[in-house]
């Protein structure tokens, strides 16, 4: 057992979820049923939409919920909490309903990637850890996907592990990072813990070690023959690293029949060394040799580098993927929506804010993605009241929300509801798909859209619309809060 | 036992690092002595010094070293590791000694923070997770002492677990920025596990939970007479939230005599909104209501508020400093700069690049750093190979490695290796401070440096330079090598 996610993570939550739940207890609220959305308002970069993930580690979360006689304990000395609530405690466990958006699904600002339904306290107290994980996962994911796009086929690698942001931030951060479409990672716990497939060859440590480069490079080909990537940088690339390479691979791949080798470059001028090096080892009959870069990439300077005609075929990606570094944020919140009174009935909540980006929508909804029949393309997501269906054999109007006058009508479309069942009264309902899953799942999904969606600069603006009821009640609530 | 710092950490290293401990291991070099460096390249936010920080969970990592028969396992699977190597693992342990920089610690582009000795299996084992936890918590540490500075005194807390890049972030997030001056945090877990201490009150679902504003501050007041902290930016600050904030002081606390409270902002224009709330405090008589606000802080615009005469006593700092969002990756890198020969004699390694700021300086090294007798202030820091000294009695003249007509004379000084010993043949020989008092060390080091190192824009350089002998040795090292 190694990492976080197998642990019980209960007591990491902000701590007014328990003076809040202490609070729920005291005035009576403990069973009252709340709904809470999971969205957020920016995709981070600009983009045109994020990747959803981190369902799995959430679930891992919410089975392993429970406080151990130690937090009891340190509950108790706070001297906050009354002693009732601290019984109460020790008999919890998640008994709720959790729907959500399945990883590797693109997903847009402002709809509900997540919603729980289940007692105040419940709901309240894992919000800290639900928000944590779909954002930290969902980040890594969008950012790997467009250093994935922008590498146009070749393949990208996760290298960051020694600059993300503590042990779990490397570990998840690789899984997301393959969902989002990478191939592989340099961190070992990653591919044992999750089957992010690993690998790595040697660092410049393995050079200066020996008494000469080419000693270095023998000895390695002689270890790892179907395996053998040399970093040639340490010295100095052209002049001494591709050619004392290459002699290691006449010395002792060619004996061995094997053609399949690389190189790895970290530092210099990429363009120029990449070109250079290729012809030096097609010229020597190399052509099977893969060169490898990384160096501070990301999804722009990899487009610059294939445009400079860069020779590369698999990209190393380290702090920039694994911190997402240009924006290093996925703002997911967490919004009560509704809450049902005595008798069931669901009351829609709203939470009204002098920052007119941070108002809410209310109430228990669905999500559904509309999909153009003819092309297969995702056209809108549309969000309603929970009861509400959509009728495909009928035309569907929906309006912006903003400007309730630009109107579009749908007619030869698909829908497909975007959350699925995870819990269901505390008990997991969702069959998790395998990490292999998800990654094709999600290349496919991304399929689905336009390509005006996916592009960095100026994407467009995907539609996420509101039901005619909802924007009916959106519009009374707001009334009569202000 | 909760996180990341009290398990075996082994596995989380690149992969590359197990292919070369192979190797190492099948050429008998398994017990070649091996000196490695961690330093970095750039302060982040272009600052002028950052503070060193995350030993203490590097030291938990390394005393739990060792590789399970499930491990083990892994490894054997993946087909690449000989049988007696698989062997060898399973009674690895540390066995070198490693020397480091203390926590809270300011320090400085190129100089080591951290120095391994060990067999070079170990030393090449240890890369990662070594880098991973000093690079995250320095970072951390760094950007939250920002904050703290621009925040003149005022009381600042961390408030990021929702955005933390996973759990491991979150926490010792927490504790890092701690280190860096944070009186307080959010997170549960911080505090029981690192003694952060941890604190909040209400989200907005508190108050939307209620029939109206006024019943959730009642009750909220009832609940924690002694800890009254309300939100009141769900529905309008200024029109109901103070008043109704004041009607909840005036009908609980004040028949209880109680002073001390608390309303929170997260919303709006908090410059404007912070003034006109302390103006409708103060004349209703709750002048010992204190003003916290929240809402995508940083250091920036901590300062402009306080510039525009906010009223602001506490600042909840979120995700800008949990994910030192400005610059978020911290540089560290682990080099080699010496081997041991058969004879126990120590010979410097260079690692030549053709980026000029990759080349290493090498040789095992001392860091002195040299302070001023009078003033008690820092002056520069003075790296030299392992077996030099400092005679605080003798003129010291130091100069700049880059520039070396460049020179300066120190002449009244006292000096400090900053260097202690942590582990010296695998046994842990260094006493773990509190994070008290690292937090209290830190503001120490702190006031010893000049105010020109530590202002935001354009800081002093403060200086690191080489001795004569060392940068000798590493100017030969340069001609030999290319």
């Amino acid at each position: 057992m190694h990492t976080a996610n197998t642990l019980n993570m209960t007591m990491l939550c902000d701590f007014y979820e328990l003076t809040m739940g202490n609070g729920y207890f005291q005035a009576g609220f403990q069973d009252r049923i709340t709904y809470f959305d999971v969205f957020f308002r920016d995709v981070p970069d600009k983009g045109g939409f994020a990747i959803c993930a981190g369902l799995e580690q959430l679930i891992d979360y919410i089975e392993n919920l429970h406080f151990g006689a130690e937090d009891i304990r340190y509950l108790r000395q706070c001297g906050l909490f009354a002693e009732p609530f601290l019984d109460f405690l020790e008999n919890f466990r998640f008994t709720g309903d959790i729907w959500a958006v399945p990883e590797g699904t693109p997903v847009f600002p402002r709809e509900p990637i997540l919603t729980v339904r289940a007692p105040a306290i419940q709901a309240q107290l894992i919000e800290t850890y639900v928000l944590l994980t779909l954002n930290h996962q969902s980040l890594i994911a969008t950012k790997a996907n467009r250093i994935v796009r922008a590498a146009q086929g070749r393949t990208v690698l996760e290298f960051g592990s020694r600059r993300a942001q503590g042990a779990d931030a490397a570990v998840t951060g690789a899984r997301a990072a393959c969902i989002g479409g990478c191939k592989g990672t340099a961190c070992t716990l990653a591919d044992q813990l999750y089957g992010v497939p690993a690998g790595g060859t040697m660092a410049h440590a393995w050079v200066q070690m020996f008494d000469s480069q080419y000693e270095a490079f023998k000895t390695y080909c002689q270890l790892y023959p179907n395996n053998a990537t040399l970093l040639v940088d340490t010295y100095n690339t052209l002049k001494s690293g591709v050619p004392d390479a290459i002699r290691a691979f006449n010395d002792v791949l060619r004996p061995m029949g094997i053609t399949r080798c690389g190189i790895r470059l970290d530092s210099g001028d990429i363009a120029y060394l990449t070109r250079e090096a290729r012809k030096m080892l097609d010229n020597a009959g190399w052509t099977g040799c893969q060169i490898s870069a990384s160096n501070s990439l990301d999804e722009y300077i990899i487009q610059d580098l294939i445009r400079q005609g860069a020779k590369i075929d698999l990209f190393g990606v380290g702090e920039r993927l694994i911190t997402a570094r240009s924006e290093p944020v996925f703002g997911g919140v967490y919004k009560l929506t509704a809450v049902e009174d005595a008798s069931g009935a669901i009351l829609p909540k709203i939470k009204v804010s002098e920052n007119v980006g941070k108002i809410t929508d209310p109430h228990f909804k669905k999500v559904y993605r509309i999909f153009d029949r003819a092309t297969g393309k995702a056209e809108a997501d549309y969000l309603t009241v929970w009861d509400e269906t959509v009728d495909e054999t009928k035309p569907l109007e929906l309006f912006d929300p903003q400007a309730t006058w630009k109107r579009k009508t749908y007619t030869d479309f698909t829908v497909r509801p975007l959350q699925v069942p995870v819990f269901r009264g505390g008990t997991l309902v969702y069959d998790r798909p395998s990490l292999p899953e998800i990654q094709r799942y999600c290349q496919e999904q991304i399929e689905t859209l336009w390509d005006e969606v996916k592009r960095f600069e100026n994407p467009h603006t995907y539609y996420v619309d509101l039901s005619q009821k909802l924007w009916d009640i959106k519009q009374g609530l707001l009334r009569k809060n202000h």
